[in-house]
């Protein structure tokens, strides 16, 4: 019997899974449950170059666990429920009680749900689906990774704010940062590209969703989101750090609430707000070739707020520094932006210069990785393909075996 | 008759004034109101190394101001209330109305006052005293000085916040920047020391309050703190830069209000809220120097906040940098700040050194300026003395001659 090990990223509404070769780790099939909950639900799969689509009523993570099982077996993607001998689950926030993967015990389940409070629109649906599956799956043995775990090892000069320390001990505020994953599995494989066994760089993972990590010895040192992750650099529709006083002027002046200024930060700013149009950077890339001056200032606003963060966080890293590498959808995929970020790079003494033509290699050329920074650099700069799914598989066969 | 020019620095409880001569810019005396409008208020005056302090009661800044007169004129600091032929105000905020100082006409006043919606614990003091000394003085020459104004020159990229740009657009929301006296007063004192005529450089304005500045071609090209004196660097009571997220869990997490919330931020957080017990350096130095691990912590944390800035402000003044410049109380004061910040600066390539014996100078044996970096650093670092009363009474003298 060929054993699989099937990975579940679970939100509020929606449920992602990959299904992987317990062998090799090759992907068998992928999928989503979009709507939960909601009207018009849906199911769809990629399996064998195939792709299916199935409008299903899935009232709860548990419907949609069922009628992803139920389309695997009519598809013939799996004929045993017992071949699905792992599974992994991806989980936003671990709080202080994760500081790497863990099996799914009834104490770490409620642990998990103590950190919804830190994470109120991630977590929830985590444990819907953990509590689906483990009850649709009940012979298979289940993980969690957490997006916060690889965060532990930040020293408290990085995760303290500088704000009154009573009040936030009390609550709990400080930075945890997030996309764990990804920067855990870039570490491990700029280990295997420079042969070494730890490595010094600084991560660039820029996707909707973007966060840098300075990484020291093979472990996160510091990271640019912080007790949520709107801080940092600003995003799709995410505006990244402002000015905290601004909260209140502005709830005063539009007469708003906290609640509707902190949407307005999440969910219309960012490359979306300041744009005026769309959070695409693919989008804003078309439009800046055509040099339409919103586009071009909206991605020199961007690229500039990333390299703030980047200087800052090869300061951090220091001397023995290995390299920079851009991961994640825009850090992958977008030549554009990777060219606007190192050209801000105007630190005296330190040369970092990009292969032009390298760095403009179609995305679809890159494998697993590229360097694309030129000779004369002082630090290698690497596109790095990410892949948290793998990683979460990875450290489901890791915890059981 | 010797011409005398007057500087004010009203708050909306006090009035600092300095009494310059106007042929040599020599100070002839100085002082101050408190407690204005509140119970227990008082002047107190310098004049020829003696103080003078008197208990009077001062309902409001025209109080204020004539209380200050008639203690001149009885110590017979001044026989003649010509002899002040010129007034130069400090304000904090000139919002966009203002990219320099400028005479105070109805229409000028009328401006400010406008701005006060952005500082409304800073101008309305400011303009209590301009109309208090507009009626008392009713031949001087009134002026005012900015700490916005040098940040004018400030580039979109830099002042726009990535947030919603309609929302930040509709309400006025930018950063502004502060402290840009003591930013203009360090740069032309820069272009002396260097004999240049444009300068490119850092300068590190470490008070209570704290800004960093970068400088390039001798105009503001990018300032930490923000649409308010709360962003940017920690500083002795302020958190400067959070996640701006935190504001909606704390208020929720702690029940509390916006404004409450804002307040520790304001008030009770920076130094004093990290080491719970003192907002001030010279306290704090004096327990590290004990070993004390809670004020180590918290020097280090003060430090790392401004490094932060400091690479990033080197990157963005970029390969022409001149100097990097420590000023203000802490910046001119404590060697051991200076110490903390520039051995967290550790770019790759980049040296920057400080020759130990000259910052550890006593603060007494610097007059104007010290040069304390190393032969061997790539850039050079300085400690000038900053004076902002002196910078308005030269406004004041160039806008009336």
């Amino acid at each position: 019997m060929n054993k699989k090990i099937l990975v579940v990223n679970a939100g509020s509404s929606s449920m992602k899974w990959s299904l992987f070769n317990k062998k090799d780790f090759s992907v068998i099939a992928n999928g989503i449950s979009e709507r939960i909950g909601i009207n018009d639900s849906f199911l769809k799969m990629s399996f064998n170059d195939q792709e299916v689509k199935e409008t299903v009523d899935l009232k709860n993570h548990k419907d949609a666990a069922d009628a992803t099982i139920k389309m695997w077996t009519d598809n013939q993607v799996i004929s045993s429920l017992e071949e699905i001998e792992l599974v992994g689950f991806r989980v936003v926030h671990g709080g202080t009680y994760f500081n790497d993967s863990t099996k799914l015990d009834e104490k770490a389940i409620n642990l998990i749900d103590e950190c919804s409070k830190f994470a109120p629109l991630h977590n929830p649906g985590a444990i819907q689906a953990i509590k689906a599956f483990k009850e649709v799956l009940p012979k298979a043995k289940l993980s969690a990774s957490f997006d916060t775990a690889f965060h532990s090892s930040l020293p408290k000069i990085n995760y303290q704010y500088p704000m009154n320390k009573e009040f936030a001990d009390k609550y709990g505020i400080r930075k945890y940062g997030m996309h764990g994953i990804s920067h855990k599995f870039i570490t491990l494989k700029l280990q295997e590209i420079l042969k070494k066994e730890s490595v010094n760089f600084v991560n660039l993972h820029i996707g909707n969703g973007a966060s840098l990590c300075a990484v020291k010895d093979s472990k996160s040192y510091d990271t640019s989101m912080g007790f949520t992750p709107l801080a940092g650099v600003m995003m799709g529709t995410r505006s990244g750090d402002i000015d905290p006083a601004i909260h209140e002027y502005a709830t005063e002046a539009a007469n708003i609430s906290l609640k509707e200024f902190t949407n307005i930060l999440n969910k219309k700013s960012g490359l979306l707000g300041v744009s005026g149009y769309s959070s695409d950077m693919r989008d804003l890339a078309n439009k800046y070739q055509e040099k339409d001056e919103n586009a071009i200032f909206t991605l020199e606003l961007y690229s500039q707020k990333i390299v703030d963060y980047l200087v800052n966080y090869i300061n951090k890293v220091g001397k023995n520094i290995d390299a920079l590498v851009f991961t994640a959808g825009v850090g992958e995929n977008s030549s554009l932006m990777r060219e606007l970020v190192i050209n801000k790079l105007q630190l005296p003494a330190l040369n970092i210069e990009l292969d032009k033509e390298k760095n403009w290699t179609s995305p679809k050329n890159i494998k697993e990785y590229l360097l694309i920074s030129s000779k004369n650099s002082l630090i290698p700069v690497y596109v790095i393909r990410t892949n948290e799914e793998l990683l979460i598989a990875q450290d489901a066969l890791k915890l059981n075996s």
